[in-house]
Formats: C-alpha cells, structure tokens, sequence
C-alpha cells in the first residue's frame, strides 16, 4: 500500500442522494478522480439501482460499480447479531450497520483500484461518520475525505449550499422534500426529525413498511423458521439463503404492523437520538431465535450470554467493528450456537410477534418429566438444595438479626 | 422468640384451594392450632374472598385474617421493579413475586400469635418453595412445615390423595377442573400445563384476561402516565395509589391484548418451565418508564444500570429477596431515579404498546439542538473525537496488519 | 452566574511548578487578573507549601490561597473507593484522583470571587485534562482555559517555550532535572517516563517512599486496623481522622517495600501509559478491608459487588466523577457497608501485606459450625443440592450425548 | 451404556489416605470388584507414589492404574486459567482443580472396564462433592458412590470409624497427625483447619513451599517467561512443556515467599472457608501474562475480557467444569490470546513478584511516541475528544443544575 499515498484516485460510497452527488464534482475540483461504488443493502428497487448508476455518469466519475449487499450483510451482520441477540439500549436492532458492509465494499474497490484514499458523505453530527471512519482506520492506514465534514466547517446550511453548488455546475438536484430522515435497507427502516426529535408522538406520515392498524389482516400468520446452529436457514420448510429469508419475513410481518418502535438512544457522541424503527423480519427473527435458545441452552449459558452479547451490539453501535474484542465475542457466541438447531413457529395476529412453538432435539427437558410435575428427585432432595442453595443469606439473618 | 418455639400455633398461607384446603386438617392431626391468614393480592373478587373466608371457618381454623395487598405488592415489589425494568430473562416479569408479600403477611400474623412456626402449600417440586423458605429463613428462625412436599415423600398422586383426605373426614372439594395450572394475581396472570409444557402453541384456552384479536377496539388507546422519581403517581392527571394505577392499566390495556406473552425459563431447581403470562398493566409501565429514562438518564446511567438491574430480577426471580445484595441494588435504582419525574404517553392500537411522547424538564437535550440536527461544536473536533476515541483499534490495525 | 461571565477575574489551579508558573504571566497578558489556589493533598512539605505561596506572589498573582486537601480526598475520593475495592485494570490504584478535589477547590474559589473561569495546567496529551476539565463542566457552565493545550498548538518543545517565556520576564526558573514524571499525593507516588515508557525493567532510579530490599526491617510488622461500615477510623486501638490513618500508613508499610508496582494501563484516550505506582498506605487499606468483607458479606454480595465497584473505578479513571451514575455506585457501595464494621490485623515482613487475622460480630459463621467440618445440614441434603444446582448442565449431557 | 449397569465393578479415585483407603474394604463387602485409580497430579514424591500402589494392593483392589496428570492439568486447567487471569473472588487461584482432571482420569478407567460405576472419598460438607459429582454427572449416565457421606449419615465421628473400621479388618493406619487440612498438587498447596478457620493469623506451622523471611535469598530473582498466543512456552529461553514449566516456577519462587496468601471464600453450599494457599509458580505466571496482555490487547480487550473471564473462574470453582458455558467462553478467551506472544521478565527480591519489563512485536505503542509526550493528535483534537466524550455529562449539569 505504500506506493498508493501518491494515486490521486479515491472510491467514493455513493447513493445517489444529494450528498454523496455533491461529493463527486466536490472531490474532482480537489483533483481527485473520482471512483463511485453503491452497495445495495436493499434499501432500493431496480429502479433506484439504475438510477443511481445514471446519475454516477452524469455527475462524470471515472468508474462506477455496483455491488450486491445481501450475502454481505446476512453474514457479517445479521448472522452474529440473531446470535447475540440483543438489542441496544434493550430496543433497536441496530438498524444503519450496512455502513460496515459499505465501507467494506469501498476498501474493495480501493484495493482494486491500488489506491487508499476513500470518501463519504456523513455529516460531522452523527454516529455514522464514526462508524465509517473508524471501520476504514481498523483496516489500514487509509486517507478518509468527508467532503460534507468540510464544508461544515464554514457553512451552516450544507443542503443549501449544496444544492447550489450543483446548480452552478449544472447538474439537477432531485427534488424530495422529506419530513423526515429516513434510512432504509434490508434490515429494515429508520425515521428521525421532526416532531420526532421532540419527544412527540409521531405523525402518521412516519410510516414505512409497517401497514397501519386498520388494513391487518383478519386471519393470523403462521410460519415456521429453522435454525441450523443458530442461523436461520429455511422459512415453512424451503431452504433459502439468509438474504432472502430476511426479505421474505420482512414482507410477510410488515402487513401486520410487526416490528415498529419509537425509542431515544444515547448515541455515540453522547446526544440523545430519538428514532422510530420498522424491522419486521429482523425482530420476527430474533424471537424465534430467543425461543429455541431459551430451550436449549442450559441456566448457566441463558444467564450469562446476554452479558456478552450485549458488548457486541454496543461494539458494532459504536464503531468498533474491527476491533478485536469484536472478533473474541463471536468466538463466544459461534460456539454457544452449537446445539441451537431446531424449528419455531411464530405467529402474528397483529401487532406483535410470538415465537408459539418449538422443536428440537436439543430441548433440555427432563425424560418424560415437565416442571412441576414429576421429575427424579426426592422430596428431601428439594428441601437439601433450597437449605444450602439460600445457605449465606440464611446465616446473615441468623448473625445480624 | 425463644419461648415461642413451645407454641402449639402455626400460621397457614391460605388460598382457599385443594392444597391449603388440605393442610388445615392435616397441620390439626399432627397437634397445631391452625391459624389462616389470606393475603389479598389482587386476584380475586369480593365472592371469592368470602368463599376463602367461610372455607377457613369451615375446616376449623383457630383464626382467619384477609389482609390487603396491594399497597405491599406495589411498595415491595412493583416499586422497585420498574425502576430495574428488566424482565427475567428479557421476558417474563415475575408475576408470582406476590409470594413474599404473603410471606411476610404470615409472618406478621406469627408475631402477633406469638409463635414462630409458619406452614406453606407449596410443593416440593417448583420455584415457589424455594421463594417461601428462603423468605422465611431470611427473617427469623422459624419453623417451616410444608404438608404437601412431606406427602410427596410417600405418595405420588398428591392430588388425589389429598381430596380423598378432605372427603373422608367430610370436606367438600370444590369441583375446578382446570386445563392449565393458572396464578393470577393484580401483577398478572401465568399458565402452564397441557400443551405449553411440551413447546406446542398454547390453545385458545389458554387465556386470561387479554382479549383475542376479533375482540381489540378499532379505536386506539392514549394513556398518560405520570411519574415521579420513578413511580408512577398518576393516569391522565388523576393522582392514584400505586395499587390502583396497575389495576387501571391491567382494565385499559387487556382488551387490546397488550402484555401477553410465552417464553421458556430456566426455574431455580434448573429445570425447564414453559408458561404463557399475560400482565397488559406491568408490560405498559415498564415501557412508559423505559421511555422516561431513555430521555433522561445519562448515556452512562442507560449504560450501566440494567447491568445492575439485572441482578435485582434474578435475585427475586430466585427467592433471594431478602438478601442484603437486593437492599444494595435497591439504593442504586432508587438513586437512578432522582430525575425520572415527567409524562409519558403510552399508545396501543391492538398487541403492542408503545410509549409515544415523553414530557419532562430533564430530558438531556442540547440547547435548541437535537441530533444530527446542529449543535454547539465545530467539525474538527468530531474529528478529534473519533481519532482518540477509536485510537486504540487504529493502533491495533497498524501493529498488527 | 449568569453575570460572571464579564468578570476578568480567573482561578489558576497553581502547584508552582513550570507548568503552572507559566500560567499566571500567560493568563495575565491575556488580560485575565489571576487568582491561584493550592490544593494541598499531601504531596508536599510545609517548607514547599511555603515555597508555593511565595513563587504566586513573586509571579504576581491578585490572591493566593492554599487549601488543606486532606479531608476532602479522604471523604471524595478514599473513602468510596475502599468501598469499592477495585483497582483499574485490577492494579492501580487511581493515585492521580485528587485532581477532581483539586477542581472542587478550584471552583469554590470562584464562586467566592464569582467568576466563572478557571485555569488548569494540564496538556492536551494525558488523561489529567480529561479530568479536569469534565469535572468542571460537570458542575456548572464555566469559561475553561488551559494554557499549555493553547500554546502546545503552536509549540512543540512546550517546556524549553515555557522557560523562555518565563526568563524573558524576569521571573526564575527552579532547575529541576528529573529522570521521571512524577506524581505525589497522600494516596501515592506515580513515576513514568525514560525506560518505563519502553516497557523496560525500571531503573535504582525509580523509586520513591517504597524502601528497597537491603532496608527492609527484619522484624514483622502488625498493625490493627478498624473499619465502622466500611470506613477505617482506627489503628491499634488509636481513633484518627481518615486522612491521618492513611498517612500512617504510609509511614508504616513503605519502609517494608509494600505497594509498589508497575503496570500498563489503558488511558483515557486509548493509548498505553505505563507507570510505576507506591501505594503502601492505600494498597494496606484495601487489604484489611477485603479481608473484612470477605467474612461478612453474603455470597451474593461478595459475588456482585465488584461487578458494580469496577464501574465506579473505571468512572473516577475516566473523568465522570459527576456523572450520576457515580452517585447512584456509591448508593449501593454504603449499603454494601452496613455490616462492615470490624477489626483486621495487617502483617508485612517484606514486599507483600497480609491482612492475618478478622474479628468482628457480623462474621457469616454458621453456629459453632466451620467448612467442612460439621454443619447443621445432613449428607442427604448435600446430595439433594448437588443434584439440582447440576441439573441443567446434567440434562444437557443426557440429552446432548 | 446401557449394558454396563449391571457390571459389578467400580472404579475408585485412590489417594492411598485415610478415606479412600476405607473405601476399597466398604465398597468391597457392597459387592463391588474394586478398581483404584491413582492421578498423579504434582503432589507426590517417587516414594509416596509406590506407597500408594503398594497401599492399593494390601487392600486387596482388583486393578490399580497410576496416570500422569501433569499433562492433562496444563492443558485442561492451566492453560485456560492464565488466559482467564481470574482468580476467585480476586484471590484464590482455584489450587484444587485438578478434581476434574481426577475424574476423568477415573472415567476413563470405568470406560476401559466397561463399567458405569464411579467412587470417590469426599465427605458431605464440602467444595469437593460438587466438583466430583457435578464434573461426572456431566460426562454421562453415571453411578456414583460415596462412601464417606453413606457413613456420614449415621457416625459423626468419621475418621475415627474409618479408622476403626480398618483396623478391625486387619488394616494399618498410617499414623499422620496433622494440625491442618492440606491439599498438594502441582498447582499449589492449601490449608485448612485450625486457628485458621477462626479467623486468626496462621500460626508459623501452616507452612507448607513458601520460605519464611529469614530464609529469602539476598539476590533478585530474575526469570524471563516466553508466551506464544497466551500460553507459556519456554523459561529463560528453554522451549520446554507446560508442567515442567510450572514445576519450575514453583521451585524458583517459593524461596522467596512468592504466591502465599490467606482468604476467605464463599463456598459453594454457602459457608465461608478459609483457607492458607501457596501457588508460587501459578501466581508469577499469571502476573507475567497479565502484563503482556496489558501491552498487546486493545482498550476495548483489557476492559471487557475480565468480565467473561470471571464466569470462566466461577464455572470452575463451581463445579460446573463441563457445562457448555465454559467451552463457550473457552473461545472467547482463545480467541483472545491471537496476538498475545512475547517475553516478560519476572523479577522478586522477596514477598512478591513483578512483571519488570515486556517485549512483544504486538505491543499498542503510538509509532515512535509514548503516552503523555507527543503523538499524531493535535489540541483541538483532544479538546473535541473531551467535549464529545463527556457531553451526556455536561448536558446533564446544564438541564439539572
């Protein structure tokens, strides 16, 4: 990588959106010749996709690449995160971590390209210029530009100035005038701002995916997921890969309205961020997982693992990706995954999910025994554990009363 | 208490059914004046607290006395529980915790006898045994006698065995063919039994106060709850006692199935139990709370304390309540909630609660500024955050890569 | 305060060191009429104490006040953190905390001049800044200055900078030529730099209360100390103020080589900072004080606590020592403490404390009864508890094999 | 395994001690063909070794084995251990873990026997029990016999029915009076027992490796320990196996005192223990790993690995050695050491060991700076580090002061 520092040509992690189309004619007046890759997380139609090809060309990048997401973003995110199993704060699903990915596809192309400059188009504000920054630092020593960081620096209006700068070149700005800022891809959809941002509840424009109360459906859903060694592999008994299972979940719960959430976190830099989310597939999957888990894990490995896998998901909302304790964590939770094979049933009747049923051979039953009906043990035996089990606490009332 | 370990009186924990039904006769034939008490937690109506009375008057008892729960339950459990916020095993929210406000109910009854020896239903096969002892042996030395774990020693059909008993010494047994083992008390309403203890989906028997789907109102719900430091104190600006506010959740939110649940937890004795819980009023007031803290704690205390909170669940799931730890635990929660004062709005449309909107004058927001939005510091200096921040992962990557 | 914001009076936190005399010429030409305030928290003798209060008014200050430290960092700082018990990184034992009293004199300093500025030594390169200048913040809205981070911004040789600066004032320049920075207080004695800094063995040089070998008495050294809830208040019998009893034994226990080490830790800003630490005093303290909560706290204590306690060390390391989270640690920590009262015979012979011997009325002691030996529980009980503590992991084998 | 439970041979963990000696003759007159297994886990001389195969044979076994645990103790015990760096309850390195690695040493002979029936001499009342019970009920469908707590049932007074019981059939007793209980392998060596169990200070008796003062050699000890990914590999540049490695660290240490400490734990049943322990070579082999680790693991490593690590040391004090939790963290900590390769020098001159300098290609160092001097980050940078960094802090002083 060293003879790279002198290549004048930088990947960009282009959308399409006004942002990262300001970045490139931005980028080229530095003297940067501009390489643009959009990693489809599924956020977008073929429409979109073609779209945001065009408008590469239009704003004159010297190559554009497009590059599928899905496998991506079920192996490296989706696949430990339903192992882990946690939510941040108890509530999100983490929703923006195709960043990760599409930093990973950027550095792809930069190797490609023999070149280490890269560029993005977060603001200087959120938690995705940390995420983006320090997944590209944990990967080399890389020369990051944030072009809209930049302009930050000197005006306060960025959309503006923007859209003006790319008036004055002569390109078009696309006009959608949002109430909201919204994210959206295989994972599923974020909204922020607005009476959002003030603690309201939030306007029935707030919607993405998730239908409203009124259009469910009468009839309850049904389906039936397996899990192989923790991952989800079929869905009602065909096999398909991860990518799709998600995609297909997502369409199936999000008529129930499955999924949404309002919810204020504590962001990276120490803002509160207040979000409405919409993750049908994702949080159906994390319900049935839970259920066969809390089947087939022993009380030592159900008690302790969220422990863990809570260090995961803060890892990943922070920024910290790469760093090796990220790595450590997955070890923990792969082999946790070992007997986490089996079928659940979730049903929806509106609203909510329910992980209803579950099979495997892996269940922790007693033979032929269920709690607090028969079991193997003696009357005395009880009345040995609870006496030694409470023993301290009894010795305490016994010293200090 | 030395000499009251002579006492020939025992108090009984009596709920009025097959078991405490049994063991009035049966304390009586082994030489103790049986002394009832039944403490009122909520699940019962007024004609069933007369029936509990007039079947202590009717096995003979020395002395029956009914004792309002609900203030102990909401100051002794409630209270707390919802400035932990955390569910046992991220689902289930302890709803047999009534268990050690009926033990120490009994315990006040012993006092006032003058005696020491208390006597419990309980079986020695379950959760609730070891909850009853150790509550017991945590406050005192008593003595304990359990009658239906000692004829589990010798007999296997317990149930049976102990209606004959009742029959032959001329007791009615009131004929309650029940599918499922059901609890229900003003926390909610657990069942197990039949088709949940085998992981199948729980039958539309299977259900408590939450109304099925066909039954839900078309029209939403808004509720406003008031809390201060922590506790909620209000419903839409009416001032109520703890105990009242729950009912009044329990009413509002079980007509739209809010609060039902099924999961599988790891029982004391490390045995699987499978139950289907249904607690629409404690499932609303924990997301309102969560939603108030989100907003007001800082990102260390959202951090950190279900870390801690946590270990109060576990402590009470597991029949710790008495240990000092859980008085520990309990001056950090009450300290976290010095500012949790403020109105939360909690919204069901049908399965799901959601908390809404959140007004409080200690919601942690920039001046003026919300995320991502604009706020008081320049772009270099998220710069400088993220370069020290992610520091030691960068210097991981340039040693190591 | 909001009319001190057009005060031009300013605190310098002043310790008549290079950095600090630099500040007051450097404060003044920036128009700023400097008020210095020494903290005094044991790191000096009357004759320096006397040495600092002369170098303020030869450099010009408008007051000079030196505060008696000794209370505040025994109650702010010692205090909780024996209560807690836990070193960071489980070595060190935050000798550097008595910035955070040093803040606190600071801003009472300013209060009574009321202005709301302050001036703090630090550079932009350590933890210390980090320290003081979010225990500022943490307590109100202040105009923080820091001199040395200003002019490190155009001067990389800052010291030689410092020097001139102060020369071509007039004003002297105490040589003193150090091998190490060092850091002095009651707690300690921290020592880096040279060949500590590349992970090398430290020289003859390094060492600072902590007695070499070849001086070691041969006599074993006992002491006594008395601990009311978790608080020393004696030694051998004599009842002292806390700052007293940790200065005595600093007296006592360095002469035998106790609490030296050397360790690496994680600083603030993620990189490695390696130091030497003397610690006799506070490292003996922590070894009676474990030894005592060892004997009479619950199981369940002894098992979380330190889960807990780590937090509010790793707080204090970072610089939360306001965040609220803090307060809500030391909630639970004096809870902790209610039974830790006691008396813990301390033995040295050399390089390591013991704590020996622990008598007090609260230890968990069953009745005549000790480990092992005989005990109040028969062999069947033994039994029945071994098999339902192992019941989950033994069904795991049965069903798993 | 199904055929084996009607095979009439046992196998017998043998120590050639008092109880295990009484258990070949009581287990014999049950019927059993008697088996004995000898695991040499470190704390036997040549001679004591034919002792008890001699033992074995006047008590009339059917077979007797000796098997070299040394091995298996490194591999199954140690290793694990040091990358854990946890001692229980911060203290006490787990000295009597070789139960488990006896106990598989026993099941292997029952497998070769074909047999499904185990013995051990533990009594009722303490650690052990759980340990040995727990570890074989975890590796399959076991018979298990104790005929020390089958005795306990009925004598009190069991050694001297032990004794008796011997004697009586023709038996010798060796005569071996001791002051204290004690426990002697590889690892270390405990005691027990005494004015110990009363919380006094050891008397000058309970002495088992370690030197006393006087007898500390003038000259420092210097050792330099080579790890390969967390695992000791070579002694001052000799490549030699992992027991040997900690049999001479044993022997290097011990004269100087090293690795001796007294505690109390709580055990598993709920009493407090305590114990005198002296583990020279575990101790400095744990300090020296601790320091690599501190130099080579990232910020996010060193502060999170503990708190799994701890579960590691629990699980095994616990007796839950085969629970899959423990393989899971078993990953995690692998995982862990990917980069933790390198040289530390271990240094005593008495009473305590250091960890004096380390080398290690892996070491977090800033290229070419140190912490606290210069590095590649400006002053705004660490400025906005510290504003970011504490802003949920400082937003909290602003909206609530």
């Amino acid at each position: 990588m060293t003879s790279a520092h002198t290549s004048r040509d930088i990947v960009l992690a282009f959308s399409g959106g006004l942002d990262t189309s300001f970045c490139v004619p931005y980028l080229k007046e530095q003297g940067w010749t501009v390489h643009t890759v959009f990693a489809d997380t599924g956020g977008v139609d073929a429409e979109e996709r073609a779209f945001i090809e065009q408008r590469a060309a239009e704003l004159g990048v010297a190559s554009h690449v497009t590059v599928d997401g899905g496998a991506a973003i079920w192996d490296g995110f989706v696949k430990p995160f339903v192992w882990a199993g946690e939510a941040y704060q108890g509530q999100y699903p983490l929703l923006v971590s195709d960043r990760y990915l599409i930093v990973d596809a950027a550095l792809a192309r930069a190797a490609e390209l023999g070149t280490n400059a890269v560029a993005h188009g977060c603001t200087g504000m959120g938690n995705d210029q940390v995420r983006f920054d320090l997944a590209v630092k944990a990967q080399g020593e890389y020369r990051i530009v944030a072009p809209i960081r930049e302009i930050q620096k000197e005006h306060t209006q960025t959309r503006a100035y923007e859209q003006a700068y790319l008036e004055e070149r002569g390109f078009g700005v696309r006009a959608k005038q949002q109430a909201y800022t919204i994210n959206e891809n295989l994972l599923g959809l974020t909204m922020s701002g607005g009476e959002i941002d003030r603690w309201e509840a939030p306007g029935e424009g707030a919607r993405g995916w998730c239908a409203p109360r009124a259009e469910w459906p009468e009839a309850p859903l049904l389906v039936k997921v397996r899990f192989e060694q923790g991952t989800a592999v079929a869905l009602d008994g065909e096999m398909l890969p991860g990518a799709q299972i998600l995609a297909k979940l997502n369409a199936l719960f999000a008529p129930y309205g499955v999924g949404r959430g309002v919810y204020t976190g504590d962001t990276v830099i120490g803002l509160k961020g207040r979000i409405v989310y919409e993750a049908p597939g994702l949080i159906s999957l994390l319900a049935a997982h839970r259920a066969l888990e809390d089947a087939v894990l022993t009380k030592q490995q159900n008690r302790f693992k969220p422990e863990v896998a809570r260090k995961w998901t803060e890892l990943v909302y922070e920024g910290f990706f790469h760093d090796p304790l990220k790595a450590d964590i997955e070890a923990f939770l792969a082999s946790s995954q070992a007997k986490v094979t089996g079928d659940v049933v979730l049903e929806t009747r509106g609203g909510r999910v329910d992980a209803v049923a579950v099979t495997s051979p892996h269940i922790l039953n007693a033979k032929g025994a269920t709690y607090a009906q028969s079991a193997d043990w003696g009357v005395e035996e009880a009345e040995g554990f609870i006496k030694l089990f409470g023993m301290s606490s009894t010795l305490y009332a016994q010293v200090n009363r």
